[in-house]
This record gives C-alpha cells, sequence and structure tokens, in this order.
C-alpha cells in the first residue's frame, strides 16, 4: 500500500455525472440546486476532501452525456445522480461505464441512481424500492463503525427534510451494509452499502433528493466525500477481467482463448 | 414453513437445460454422453432426489430454446448447461428467465454455465476465469459444513480427471461459499457458492465437462440434487419485486408508479 | 438432503430456556406470562410448528439450569431468554452449551438475550447496544424475502408496543441479515439475523420482552417457529471440530494431535 | 478520511509479539530464525511499510507478556504468532488484549496463532484445522483483487516449503476472503481472511512456520505489512462498546445502566 492517490501531489480524478433536467424543468429543484446537484455534490465532495481530490461535472446532455472514452480512462471515481431521464441514457454508454468499473473506475450511486441502468447493469436485479416524497425526517444510523467511509460522520445523522426510500430493496446482499436510515413515518432502508464488482468498488448512498435541500446537508456531503476516497481503486493499472487458458506450472502468462468447440479455430464467444 | 413442496404429492417441478451441441458434433462427448449432458444430469437428480422431484429436459434447438413462458410459470428449478453456443440463446430468453428468477424461480448454473448469457447478467461482471483442459484431478472441499447443500457429500470429493477452473473467477462475493476445488496442478476455485438475486436461489456448481464423465459421478450428482433441493422458493407465489409508493401509516398497499416528475401523467421509466 | 427431522413421526425435539425471574419477581410481568414467558413462547412455537416439533421447557433454577449433558444430546435446537440473571448462569453450563451449538445444536438467541453469556462467546464481542423502555411502536422490516425464516411473515410486523433496542448493536456481521426493526422514536436494530459457529446454526430475533406481551403476538410466534425449525442442523450426527494430521493422499483419516514441539510426547494444548 | 496515521509523521505504532519458545528450544528452528520468528516479522513489516510504521517486539517471556494497559494503549496494531505455548499465556492478558481490539486496536493474527487464545475467543470458535508438516509448496491465490491487502502481490504467490493446514477451518465466514490456499498434496485453505469485531479489524494471515523459511519470503512480507496498513483504525479514539439508554429525541447522550430489575438500584450485570 506504498502509493496511494489521494495527495494534493496526485490528487483523485472525480468525474460527477448529473442528469441535470429536474434542475432545468421545475422552478422548484431549481431554487434550491441553481447551479444543478451535480455543482452542489461537486462542491460537497471537495469541501470535505480538499484537495485530495479534483472534480469535474459532466450532464446527460453533454455529447455522449459527457462520458467518453477518454474522459473514464482519467477518472477514478464517478458519481452518478439520474432520476427522470435514466431510460434516455444510451445503451452504448451504459457498455462503456460497466466495462470501466469492472476494470477498477470507483462508482458512488447516489439515491435515485438507485433505477439507473448502470446499477441495475451492475446488481442484475430490479433495484426497486418503496417510496413516499411527503417530508419525512431521516436519520441515517451507522452499523459498521470501523468502515472508513463512517469516518467523522455522527450517528445518527438528522435529515430533517426527506423523501422516504424503504425496503424491500432489491439487490444482492452487500459486501458491506454502512448504514441503514429509518424515516419518521417508521420505514427503514439500507442507505449505505459497498458493493465490489470486477476490479471496481461501488458504494449505494441513498441520502439526496431533488425536492430536499439534502445535497447541503454537512454530514452527507461528508460521507460522500468519504466514499469517493474510499473507492479508488489500489491496481496498479485499469484492467477488465479476462477468461484465459494457463499450461501447467506457469501461473502468470495466460493464452488467449480461441473457441469452446475442439479443432476449430473460430473463437465462438 | 409448514408446507414445503418436495414429496411425491407434491414433487418440485425441475427443468435440465441443456446446450447439447458438443454431444452432437464431437464423437468423443457423444460417446461419454450417448443421450446428452442434459440426460445424465436428469438422471443424476432423480437418483439422489428420488420422488421429491419430477424433472424434464429441455435443449438449445428446441422451440424458443425450450423455455416457453408457459413452462417456466410451472417450474421451481431451472438448471443450465451451456459452452460452445452461449452467444446463440436469444436475449429475449435470457430476459424471460431472468424475469422468472428474480420472480423466485430457482437456478442452478453449472460449470461454463458460468460465460452464459443468464449468469453473466445475475452476476453483473464478466464472470471470467482461467482454465486448462488437461486432465487435472479435482478435489472438493467443503468450507461451510453445516450447508444443506453439503449434507451428505464427502469431504473432499475426489474427481479423477477434469478440466481445471482457476481463480480469479470473476464474480460478485457469494452470499455463501460452500465448496472450494484445487486442482493437481495447483490452481483453486470457488466451485460451490449461492447467490440471491430477487426472490430467487442461485446455486453455481463448476464441477462437471462435456470431455470428462464428471456428470456420472455420484457426489457430483449428488450436489447437484441437493442443490435443486436447496434452490426451491418458500414464497407462496411467483411475483418480480416492484417499485410503488406507499402512503403514510399504509405499509400494505403500495401504489403504481407514475413517473419521475411533478405534474405530468406519463410514466417516464 | 433425504431425510429431514421436522415430521410427526420425527419431530424437532426443542428445548425452550427461560430465566424466569422477572416472572417471580415482578408482577406486572407474571400478569403478562402467567406461567412464564418459557411457557409463552414454547407455545408459540408449538402454535405454527404443530406436530413437526416436540418443546419442552427448563428454567435457571432447575439443577444444572436444566441444561444436563443427557438434555442437550437430545436436543435439536434450544431457544435461550435471561436477562437478569445472566450472570447466575455458571460458566460450565455456559461451556457445555457452547461445545453443543459448535457440534450442531441450533441455537436460538431471544431479545435480552443478547448479552448472554452463551452469546457473547459465541459472537467474541460486547453484543451490546442502545435501548429504552418507553412504550415504542416496533415494526419488523423483511430484508431477505427469500429466508426460510421470513417465510409467511407479514411485511412489516407490527408491534404496538416495545422495548426499543437500537443500533450500534456490537456483533459480527452476520451471515444473513433477515429483519430489521424500526422505533417509533427513530432507531433502527438489525432485529433478525443468522450465524453459523462450528456445526452449529444460531439465530437471534429481538422482538419479545418481559414488560410487553410481545410473545403473545402471533407474527412474532411465527417467527420463532420458523427459526426453530431454519436451526436444525443437516448433519447426520452430532460432532465438535477437531484439529487433526492428514497424511499425503489420505484425505479422509485424520490422526489425534501429539503436541506442538518436535520429539515431545506430550499434548501441549 | 482526512487525517490519517502511516506517514513519517506519523507512523503505525506496531507492535509484534512473539511467543520465543521454538527458537530457543529447537536448533533447526534458530537456524532459519536466529534473532527470533519475532524479529523476522518485524524487519518483514519495515522492508514494505518503510518509515510509515514504527515497530517494536515483545514475547512470551516479558514481564505481563510484553503487553501492559500502557503499551497497548499506545498500540496502532498487533500481530501475534504463538504455538506451543498457547495455554502459557494469562488469561487476564487475553483479556486484555480482547478488549483492546474491541476497542480499535487492530491485529494480525499469523500461522498457528490460529489457535491462540485471543483468536478463539474473538472467533467463538474451536479455529481447527487439518495439517500436515511435510514440505507441501503452498500456492496463496487472491480472490478479492480489489482489497488493499492484495495490493502489489502476485497471483499466485509461491512458497516451495510449507506446512500444510487445510479445510474445514472452523471460523465464522470472514467478512471478507482475500486468499486461498493450495497445497501440493491437494488441500485448500482460506489464508486471508479479514474479520471485524468491535471497533477493532482483524486479519488472519495463515502462511508462516517456526520449521519453513517462510517469513523470509518477500510476498509474505509484503502481505503482512499491507495487512498492518489496512487494520488501522480510523476512528479517533479508543473506546470499547458500550450498554447504554437513551432518551427519546436525544441521540447523542447515552445514559449509564442501572440494571435489568425494575425499582431497583443495583447494577446486575
Amino acid at each position: 500500500m506504498s502509493h496511494r492517490i489521494g495527495t494534493a501531489e496526485d490528487p483523485i480524478r472525480v468525474v460527477v455525472w448529473g442528469e441535470n433536467r429536474h434542475e432545468q424543468l421545475e422552478p422548484e429543484v431549481a431554487a434550491i440546486y441553481p447551479e444543478g446537484m451535480h455543482t452542489t455534490i461537486k462542491e460537497g465532495i471537495e469541501e470535505f476532501a480538499g484537495d485530495r481530490v479534483s472534480v469535474t461535472t459532466v450532464t446527460l446532455d453533454d455529447p455522449e452525456h459527457g462520458l467518453t472514452e477518454e474522459l473514464l480512462e482519467q477518472t477514478d471515481v464517478l458519481t452518478w445522480w439520474g432520476h427522470a431521464a435514466h431510460a434516455e441514457v444510451s445503451d452504448e454508454i451504459v457498455e462503456r461505464v460497466h466495462r470501466h468499473v469492472l476494470s477498477g473506475m470507483g462508482l458512488l450511486v447516489l439515491h435515485s441512481g438507485h433505477w439507473s441502468k448502470i446499477f441495475t447493469k451492475l446488481m442484475g436485479t430490479t433495484c426497486t424500492l418503496r417510496w413516499r416524497s411527503d417530508n419525512d425526517r431521516e436519520l441515517v444510523w451507522t452499523v459498521d463503525p470501523t468502515h472508513p467511509i463512517a469516518k467523522g460522520i455522527p450517528h445518527p445523522i438528522e435529515i430533517p427534510a426527506q423523501e422516504m426510500y424503504g425496503e424491500q430493496f432489491d439487490v444482492p446482499a452487500p459486501d458491506e451494509l454502512v448504514f441503514i436510515s429509518t424515516f419518521s413515518g417508521g420505514e427503514c432502508f439500507r442507505s449505505g452499502m459497498t458493493f465490489k464488482r470486477g476490479n471496481g468498488k461501488i458504494f449505494f448512498f441513498s441520502p439526496g433528493d431533488q425536492d430536499y435541500p439534502v445535497y447541503h446537508h454537512p454530514d452527507v456531503r461528508h460521507v460522500i466525500a468519504n466514499g469517493v476516497e474510499w473507492a479508488v481503486s489500489d491496481r496498479p493499472s485499469r484492467q477488465v477481467p479476462v477468461l484465459l487458458r494457463y499450461e501447467r506450472e506457469d501461473f502468470f502468462n495466460g493464452h488467449g482463448y480461441a473457441g469452446a468447440l475442439h479443432n476449430r479455430d473460430e473463437v465462438v464467444l
């Protein structure tokens, strides 16, 4: 663990992806997030991670949704907020992001991003839940007190006004359950969970909504900043896992795959 | 847990899906599995689960690959073996099987099925591994001795001749790690793992190959039969998880989803 | 999984252990549980598991706390409720119960049993939590809908009046998180969790208290009955794991351990 | 995650605990580890963690086994190697170390430390396994490629001569399975596992033995150094979890516990 990025000399390169539709269509959202939620999320990460990060933003309406191959290659951690326009995200871009996550790019999926194409593709499930937007108080309880994402976070976080997200949340059992939220209506939600997929680390964090000023809440911003620092890969290079043949006693030099059938040259898969 | 299917009166309805290509194209495979691997797998399940199961087989070349909506609705557990023709499985059928798994149908993914469309879709990862077909001895060690799938299984299982599957196996950390295999070349593989996805239970079991008579091995057959009995849902009905709105203090009656934007009627997602 | 106990012919042998002190010392508890909580718990298991179980009760004040070697050898599943007198349970009996759990006896730890000697010994942690006895409503949400212990249980269970148990609950991350509870005060608790230890299966379930009639609640009784059926071992015999030496290529005949130092006969450990 | 210890200015304070008996009693062990295994382990950590650590050693024969309250309070991570004299470690010192681990001190348990009092106390199980000291080759395979402990470690590590440790290893399912080892005799072992207990992080790593020069192997040293850096707590202070009462709507000020029975002042537990 000699060299780890995340210093002023070698900051974590973070891209905050924002759908940026509610902010344009709904004045009440624009009033809370006048420069877009992505800007507020960016500022929150910068507030808590300081010069250990270098943060940029891109949005759905940018060419290629802003997620070019070139940008992703230079991205250590991507954060994702989407809601109304999940279906407008092109499948090709989703495949690209998916490949980068499996290759080692960190991913934070925020709030309504639970139903994004990229998250459902990574989870393999419906990622559905129960919800109600009715001004619930949300309390976010830490159940894994040693987790780096919980570092410096009060127990609980108090969010005065929030949309309710409730169980059952149809995701695989997480690798780590960090936070559980309760709502004043009585529901609960596994609101902070980590998942490893391929060589990538994923953190799902549910607090955050377009109708409430949740991304201005200091503890929420702190958790997201912690999540960014946690999601950075420790691996020296970006690489998607591949299927390779290995000869006996040569453990380090895999061969290319040449198809499933004997005596045939073509690659079947 | 009052009523549980799996009796002579109410047997588990098992469908063994077979790709059935090697058996037709390669005489050496046909010599080992003259009626197709699917038939041997079927017989193995019947040998150990007896009248607690009712097993049928379908194959890739059947209409709709044999996996009609009608059949899946009547299937408690599906087993999947594919290899050379993963790409020929239609995406529409994969979506259908995926929906049934998330709704509660059990799924056993066998050996080279690790790279099937349905397994990679459920896992969200590449499901790649290292391999070598060179007559390794495989030993299958039980690491979860209380697991029902390990019931009655020797520790270890000895398989005299096998293809090698080795780590890293790019799948999510399993819910339960039941078996680890070693190979005479020195590799290891997490060869028995369970995963829950949606309302469905999935068991991946790697021993088994077209070039070796592994599905004639009594312990391998026993594990598969145990896996079938384990994968049966305890839920009273088949149902895919859905996203619903719940009013305050009404915990049992979810509403339909009407879109992500305020004051709009259309369903966005 | 051919033969599984839990039928009228071969019922699960359940022992309900009760501390039985509050019932004798506090009239308000005796009013709720006139024959002792252990009797109510026993009746609840019988109500839902019927002739698949054979249930007896023993209490702290019985000789050897009722937990003789002979009884434990004949016990498939033990349930444990204690609170005021954890310290009075003899260490020798705790060692005995511990050995039986590691050998394959199922264990249900109920409510304030979280701080019992046997549970803290099995967990290795303090098993502390936050609490308040102030008439909270508890809602018990299922987060693992395929788990057999959740079979037939409403989502959520509504318990009108309860003691609050809140996070952080200092236990290891469970093997399976089945239920999460919320309380009207806003706290949450991982209220249903499974743990495997040695050859034994453990289910912790927190709803239940001496001051509230929780063990009369049908859903709570149903969960406990499900837990009993789940905790039964699938192994053919009761056996504590042992350390043994194995010769090369003899995988099935372990030798006795003869000490850690070379050329010495004595057993050091 | 602003400030994290592990820099030249603020190094991780590591204590390497050595039983140091084989080295005194057995010339062949002293020949491999002339200054004691603890010294070799210390040097290995320093080789790979450099000035990010400050390492000292203590041994069984030191007063209080070298593990005074004062030392443990100043220890970020403790490593533990014992074998022949587990029983000579005093229960009082084990309680002390246990309390410090639950309070946030990191712990690395090495090789035969699997059967130490501190590890079995933390696990709650027998921690038994199968073994053979017969010059097996051990290969250590990484199954969790994103784990910080695997950073920079070859896949696999090749250890030419080793004692065999085989499954079943009677420990709880780990929080994270990082490494699996195979042996030339065909056995396998979950050789690198993490566990969180209380506020402490634990890493078990099995390669290492008194009869083979395993602690001179660079990759083994690298893993141990990585483990030390991983095990450091992110929490600001050392604190054992406690049971406290919380009033409604006051989530941050727990009260002292005053006993389990109503109207009584004495502390029962």
